[in-house]
């Protein structure tokens, strides 16, 4: 027997215990011995629940408890989970970890203590939640140089945009809708703006370098200037928007940025919808692989935690090999990420031909709204296409395409 | 330095020779030490091959060779492969293959021998080819009951089936045009009449129940009968055709079958295309999860050959944990499969009428040929979709639903 420690009751940390009691028998078998739920950590307590009697609220119990091998941490944020994690690793119990944030910002060291200690830290759990991507990426494509990762990688955004797509309706009126059914937050910035997304991509572009891949660097834009036009702009173009999170290897640099995209019906990732992510991973010999499911909820990612468990279990006093050293990733600064641009102008005489002599080749695109001229440009990189908007009268918005 | 040997220098064999050249660094990284090919077996001599020093003709010098600790089986076919792996994996050479005949056939002996030999015989590449799907099986999704698994496993007839979508051709015509373009072997009856894709799921089933499913026990149907015609059904009603082949646990018994499928846009097979292979599995605790990728291919195939040497140099002398006994699984029959079906009858007065009496409720589709009546039915069992279709006069043809 398996004795394992939850910190963190919510809900991954409930669905872990859930998933655990009701796949008991096949886990107990991919771990090659039973696991046992021995204490669940939380300040608060649970009565009637039926792990109630597990509850407890010290968590010097767990770390001084030597039958403790495997610790699931399903608190999230950075204190106190970055101090019961290091202090878990030191003394040689793995730690599984839904905790993006924590792995985003000290996963090389925790990686490195974990490694010392000849115990593991995982985080399947961290990026597209069931999804299994970073094991994958570990163990799978190991052939394999990998040269860029597309992702949709955050649910609810997803969510947001498929409802935006589909009813004809604006952001703010479908993030009220998403927040009272339960598939947005209350404070949802952490996802309309893309953060959850960038710390996402911040462990996927640093799996795939070896190194150390800083989110604060990532240039990061959220979804909440896409607008019930712009959807009309996409889908009169065969086209849909998503919030792309995309790492690059371009000429031996990375760039890696987040932001929403117009992509056409040719890509796999058009066809992800709701709160649905996937992962599109090119390599220079397999060339395009496509990861879909579930990027979010409580059993998903209680499910893919509770996979770190068996993988620590079957691995128990053994580090899995995993690479991600500490030095930074120095960017490509997204400046001179070169792409695409759908344009929204105010209408006036003559904007057709002032397009033109800024962008060069444009294509008009038949406006869907009341006094607009709307086109696309480019290939121009980001800084050029700045400059030139800028100059532009009557800017209203504007798109990466895909 | 890994020592190893490369049996059967054909297109998949001198692409892992190619990929563990091309990739040399990254993959010696990931495995911990240098992965060198020491031989490489083959009838034939290849002049001028940058190899050509490696080849070898006697497959005894690779057996006898105790540096030799891992052999990629890239030969094909059942004889001499199962010979030469059974005496490799008797030596405690780990054996990873392509080989999906082999596997389907031997499976589970080989995995007993490797793991009594402390070795490992592993297949990445016998199913899907480049897609993680075998791995993601066995260490990703540890903690799911699974309970269904659908793929399109061929990358030839999703090529064929795509082409007659596309350009509204038959059958034939589009078979000839795939074999002149390589997309399609000569013979082409392993891919068509769904064998390829039976051995497959196979494997695939085996792994999701622990058990072994035997191959010759799956109802297996091919594409040779779908045409032009039917197509433009599919399109009438929003629909494709895609050769499934399917794995599904209902009430704990199993069902597993290869065919020709009608399937909607809802379904995220519906936008696998051409030479794309997908496997969409459903978990009890995850729900729906997708791995898409080239299905084959020299490059493709090659790079899962060599992330299973990979994964082999990374457990030298230890087996990796792989549930597939040797009992045989007793599958549902066929006949039970509860379904939809979509049928084409001959026009004639009153075969609305004849078919709803049959069939109960039945949704008439618009004809999309002269003198034709169509119509879905079901959910009916195949047993009795049989009895009462064989007594409907001037039936031209049925594809089920999915």
């Amino acid at each position: 027997m398996i004795q394992i420690a939850v910190i963190g009751y919510g809900t991954v940390g409930s669905g872990v215990v859930e998933v655990i009691g009701r796949n008991h028998d096949e886990i107990s078998k991919k771990a090659g011995e039973e696991i046992y739920v021995k204490y669940i950590l939380d300040l608060r307590d649970f009565p009637g629940d039926p792990y109630e009697d597990r509850v407890i609220h010290d968590v010097a119990a767990i770390m001084e408890d030597p039958e403790i091998k495997i610790i699931c941490e399903t608190m999230g944020g950075i204190r106190p989970a970055y101090d019961f994690t290091k202090q878990a690793l030191l003394q040689g119990k793995s730690v599984c970890t839904s905790n993006k944030e924590l792995v985003a910002t000290h996963g090389p060291e925790l990686i490195r203590i974990a490694t010392e200690n000849k115990c593991n830290y995982l985080f399947e759990a961290s990026v597209g939640g069931g999804i299994p991507i970073i094991r994958p990426l570990n163990y799978s494509l190991t052939a394999e140089k990998i040269d860029s990762i597309v992702g949709i990688l955050n649910g609810t955004t997803n969510f947001i945009l498929s409802k935006m797509e589909t009813e004809g309706a604006d952001f703010a009126e479908v993030l009220k809708e998403a927040q009272d059914n339960g598939f947005a937050e209350r404070n949802p910035e952490a996802d309309v703006e893309g953060h959850d997304a960038c710390r996402k991509i911040a462990i996927l572009s640093s799996l795939m370098t070896g190194k150390n891949v800083r989110y604060e660097d990532i240039y990061t834009e959220g979804i909440t200037g896409i607008t019930a036009v712009d959807f009309r702009y996409a889908k009169s173009m065969d086209m849909t928007i998503k919030l792309l999170a995309v790492s690059v290897m371009l000429a031996d640099r990375l760039y890696a940025y987040v932001a929403p995209f117009m992509i056409g019906r040719d890509h796999p990732l058009y066809f992800v919808h709701d709160v649905f992510n996937a992962v599109y991973v090119h390599g220079n010999m397999l060339g395009d692989s496509m990861y879909y499911g579930r990027g979010a909820g409580k059993l998903p990612t209680a499910s893919a935690v509770v996979s770190d468990v068996v993988d620590c279990a079957r691995h128990l006093g053994k580090t899995i090999m995993c690479f991600w050293d500490s030095e930074n990733v120095q960017l490509a600064p997204v400046d001179e990420r070169i792409g695409r641009f759908f344009v929204r102008v105010a209408a006036s005489a003559g904007v057709s031909k002032r397009a033109a002599e800024r962008f060069g080749d444009i294509t008009v695109i038949s406006p869907q709204a009341e006094d607009e001229f709307a086109f696309l440009c480019g290939p121009v990189s980001e800084a050029e296409f700045a400059a030139k908007a800028a100059g532009l009268d009557g800017l209203i918005s504007r798109i990466r395409l895909n």
